[in-house]
C-alpha cells in the first residue's frame, strides 16, 4: 500500500476564538487512539494548537497556518459545525478534510465513529471521493467602505432585530434590481447551507455539484416571495432600507450591526473546501439518512 | 331613521404610549369631516383625549375610560394595527368598532375613506354585520410568579434574540405536553392574526368564527413540525428550554424578555372584540382582496 | 371487575365491497387469539360477517347492521384504513370502536398488538378516554339533483383528470362566495383527515376538538391561496367550472366523475364516530409518534 | 440601420397538431399589421402553413423544416403555451425567437403588443438580450426499449390516475439511488418551468443561467421530501413502482401511460431554445411583475 496522505492535521474540539484553557474540551483518548492508529499506518500526526481535546506532549503542535502550508489531509473528528470552521479556515490552503462523527452523523461529517479503522485505510492509500465546497465571500459595505468581511460556508443571514417587526431589504443580482422584500430576513445559501437553516426557512436542497445559491426569505410579507436560486457568478447584493437592530450573519458565527443604507455583499470567493468520502459515497445517501427518506414513516 | 349608536367616538392616529405633543400627528381635517358627518346624522361627538389627528377644541376629549363607560360606537380612522390597538383597550366595555381606512383597505379596516358617508349612514341605523374577535390573554410565569402579562388580538411570539442560533421550546396545551420545538421561534395566533405574521410564516388561514388558535413554528428545525390548530378552550404554555436573549411579543407590541425555565403561557380571555362591517359584508370578500385571489395573476 | 362491554364485535381484515371469498385474508390465529382473551374476560364476542380473517364457526356472525344494533363495542384489529371503513359503517349506531395496530402505530389505531391484552383490561372495565370524530356528508348535485352522496371521516377530494392541466373550482361556504379556484385540486378535510392527504399537500394539523374543517388546495396557481380553515357548521360548495375528467373522492374510497357544473356540497353529518383510548392517552402523544418530533432528526 | 435579421417567420395562433380549418383561429388585423410592419423594415415575412391566424396569401407560406432552415428570427403572437410549442419546434434549428403578447405578458412573451413597432425596431437592427433555454429529453424505457420520447421545454411530469392514491417513484440520478418517493407526483422542471406548475406544487425559482433542474414532489407522503435542484448534466430516472393509471407528462402535451416497471429518463437535450428581449431587459423585472412583488400587497 502506498500512502497517499503523509502528514496528517488531527483535529477535535476546536474552538476558533477560544484562549488556551478556555475550550471545555478535556483530552480525549479516542482521539488519541485516532491519533496513534494514524501512525500506524505511517502518517506523520500533527494537531493544532489550542486543541485540548488531544492528549498534550504526544504530537507536534502547529499553527493553522503550519498545517495548512505543511500537512496533505485534515481529519475533523466532531460534527457538521466543527468541520465547517476548519473548513473555513484551511479553504485558502487546498488541504483536503475528512470528518469522523461521534454522534449522530452529520451531513459533512459523514464517517461514524465505531468502525473509522476499515473506512480510512483505504482512505489514506487514495481510494476516495472528492467533493468539492464552494465559499462565500460576504462583506458589509458602509458609505461605501467595506467595514466588515468575513466566509462563510453554510450562509449570510441578515435579520430583523429580535423587537422590530421586519426588515425591508433592497435585493440586487448582479447589476439587476430584483425585490423590495419586507421579511424577518433573508438567508443566501450555499448548497452546503442548503440541508441547514435554509432548509428550517422553506429553501429547496441544492446538490453541491450545481453552480448556484439559493436565497429564501424568512417570514416574507408577500406570499409570492419565494425561495429563488441563482447562479454564483454573479454578485448579490441585500441593501438594509427600513428595520430596527437589524443585523448579518456569517455561517451563523460572524455578526455585523447594520445601519440603514449598509449593504451586505456576497460573492463567490475563489477558493474551495475539499472534503473526501469513502469510495462509493453519494450526496442522496446522506441526504436520504438525515431527512429520514424511505423510513416508512410520515 | 333611528339611531342606533347616539353617542360616537371618533378616533384618529391614536398612540397608546405616547405623550401630548409626541404623537407625530398633525389636526386633520379629514377626521374633522368624519366628526361634521356624524354631528350631522344626530350624534354626539367626543374624541380620545391625547389623539392630535383629531383638530383640538371641537370635539369633548375623553379619557379612554370614558368611552368605554360612555360611548355607543367606536369610528377608527386608520389602518389595521390603529384598529388592534383600540381593539385591544376597549375590549373590556364592549363598545362596537367600524374601521374607515385611509389608505389600503386592511384585514379589519374594511370602509374606505372615499364613500364613507354611504356606508355609514345605513349602519348607524342599525343595518350592520356584527362579528366577534377573540383576545387572547398572555402572561410570563417565572418561578411561579407572573411577571408579565398583556392582551393580544393578533398573537402571541416567542423568538429567538437576534444573535442566537434557535431557541428550544417545551409546548404543552392543557395538562398535556405536546413537543419540544426547536426553531426561530413560536407564533400562537388567534383567527385575526392568522392573516398577519402567522400567515407569513406558513401557517393557515384561520376563520373568525372558528373557536381556534393556531400555533405556527418559525423555521423549525424538524421539518414536520407543522401547524397546528387548537381549540381555544384551553391553556397553551411554551417553556424556554434553551436560548439566549429570547423574548415573547404581544401583538408586536408590548415586549417580554425570556429567562430559561420561563414559561409563557396564554389562555382566551373572557373579553371579546366587535365588529361592525356594512350590511351584506363577508369575511371571504376581504381575504379575496387582500390576498389578491382571482385577479388572474399568478 | 365490572364489564363495561358485554357484547364485542371482534373486527379483522375487513374489506367492504369484497364478495365472500375474494378479500384475500386468511383466518389468522393473532385474531383469534384476541377472541379468546375478550370471552376470558367475560365478553359476548362477535364477528362480522364476510370476515375471512376470523377463523370460521368459533364466533357468531353478524351483519353490519346487526353489530350496530347488539354489540356495545367494536375492536378493529388492522390499520387506520380499516378503522376509516368500520367507522363510516358504524358511526349510525353510536356503537364506540377500539383499534389494534399490528404494525406500525397508526394515528387512530393506536394499541400495539404486543401488550393489548394488558391494555385492554382496564378499558374492558370503563378505563378509557372517549374521543368523537366528526363525519362529513358529502353530496354530488347535478341540475338541481342529488346524484351521488357518500359519508367520508378524512376528506372529500376534488380532484382534475390525470390528463388535464388544471381544475377550476368556484368555492362557497353557506351563502357565501370563497373563490374560484385553479388547482390541481381541493381537498376538505376533518381533523382526522388533516393527518393524512391534507398534510402532504401543505394543510396545517387540526385537533379533533376543534369544530373546523381544512379546506387545501393541491398545487394551486395562485400562490396565495393558502389552506383556510373554516366552522363545520355551515355548508361548503364547490362547483366545478372548468376542467376534463374531474373527480370527486369520498375517503379516497368512494368516486363521483363530475360534469362541469356540478356541485359538491359537504356538511357536517349528525354523527360521530366514537372511538376510545386507553386511560392518559393525549392525542400529541400520537402526532409526536407518527411525525417523528423530538428524535433529534432533521 | 443594418438589418440584423433578413427573413422574420411571423408566428401566430399556432396549433401543434390541427389540421388545416381546424384551429379554430381567425384572420387577425394585427397580425397582418405586424407583417406589413416587418414589411416596412425590410424583412422579407414569411408565415408557417396551417397558421389560419395569419391572413392568406399575402406572406408566403413555409413548413416548419423551411422556417428552421431558411428564417433569420421568428417573431411569436401569444401566449407562453404558443412561444413553449414554437420553441421545442423550432429548437432544432437554433432560429432565435421574439415573443409579442397579446394579452397580459408571460414569463417568455415579454413584449406587449401596445408598443411592439418601438419596441421591435431596436430589437431588428441588433440592440437586444439573448437568452438561452434549456431543453430536456425525456423518454419512458420499458423492458429496455424506448416507447416513448418527447422534448420538454417546461417540464416532465410523472401522475398518479385520477383514482388512485399514490404512486411510489423511484428516483435515481446518473448512477446514483436518491429514494423512493410516495406522492401524487412528481415534476422535473427546468428554470423555464420553475415558474409554472413546479411553481404551484411548491418548488423554488431557479434562474435560467444556472445549469439545473428541480425536482418537486407533488403532495409527498415524507414531509421532508422537499424540493431539490440538481446539476443537468446526469440523467434523471424515475421508475413506477406501484400505482395504478399513471402517467407521464411533458410540457403538460405529450402524454404517456406507464406500466409497473417503467423508467421515465429524463436528460438535458443538445439543443437550447434562444429567446431574444429587448435592451435592458432583466429577468427579476418578468419575476416581480408576474409574481406582484413589490405591489404594497400581501
Amino acid at each position: 500500500m502506498t500512502l497517499r496522505f503523509r502528514h496528517v492535521a488531527l483535529i477535535g474540539k476546536y474552538q476558533q476564538n477560544a484562549a488556551r484553557g478556555q475550550s471545555g474540551a478535556t483530552p480525549d483518548a479516542m482521539l488519541d487512539g485516532i491519533g496513534q492508529f494514524l501512525k500506524a499506518q505511517g502518517c506523520e500526526v500533527s494537531t493544532l494548537e489550542g486543541d485540548e481535546s488531544v492528549p498534550p506532549g504526544r504530537y507536534a503542535e502547529l499553527s493553522l497556518d503550519d498545517i495548512g502550508q505543511h500537512c496533505d489531509l485534515g481529519l475533523v473528528v466532531g460534527g457538521d459545525g466543527t468541520m465547517l470552521g476548519i473548513g473555513r479556515q484551511l479553504a485558502a490552503y487546498g488541504v483536503p478534510l475528512i470528518g469522523i462523527n461521534r454522534g449522530r452523523l452529520g451531513f459533512i461529517t459523514d464517517i461514524a465513529l465505531d468502525h473509522y479503522q476499515s473506512t480510512l485505510v483505504p482512505m489514506l492509500s487514495g481510494e476516495y471521493e472528492e467533493e468539492r465546497r464552494t465559499l462565500m465571500l460576504g462583506q458589509v459595505i458602509r458609505d461605501g467602505q467595506k467595514v466588515f468581511e468575513a466566509l462563510a460556508m453554510n450562509d449570510v443571514v441578515v435579520n430583523r432585530g429580535a423587537t422590530s417587526g421586519m426588515v425591508e431589504l433592497r435585493v440586487s443580482v448582479g447589476r439587476h434590481f430584483v425585490a423590495n422584500q419586507r421579511a424577518d430576513g433573508l438567508i443566501i445559501a450555499t448548497a452546503t447551507g442548503s440541508t441547514a437553516y435554509a432548509l428550517s426557512a422553506g429553501g429547496p436542497l441544492l446538490h453541491p455539484a450545481v453552480s448556484g445559491w439559493v436565497l429564501v426569505p424568512i417570514a416574507p410579507h408577500t406570499l409570492s416571495n419565494r425561495p429563488i436560486v441563482l447562479p454564483d457568478g454573479e454578485e448579490v447584493s441585500i441593501e438594509l432600507v427600513a428595520g430596527r437592530d437589524a443585523s448579518a450573519n456569517f455561517d451563523m458565527q460572524s455578526l455585523a450591526t447594520l445601519a440603514h443604507g449598509d449593504r451586505i455583499v456576497v460573492r463567490r470567493s475563489h477558493m474551495n473546501v475539499r472534503f473526501l468520502h469513502p469510495k462509493g459515497w453519494s450526496y442522496f445517501d446522506t441526504l436520504r439518512k438525515k431527512l429520514h427518506w424511505n423510513e416508512g414513516g410520515s
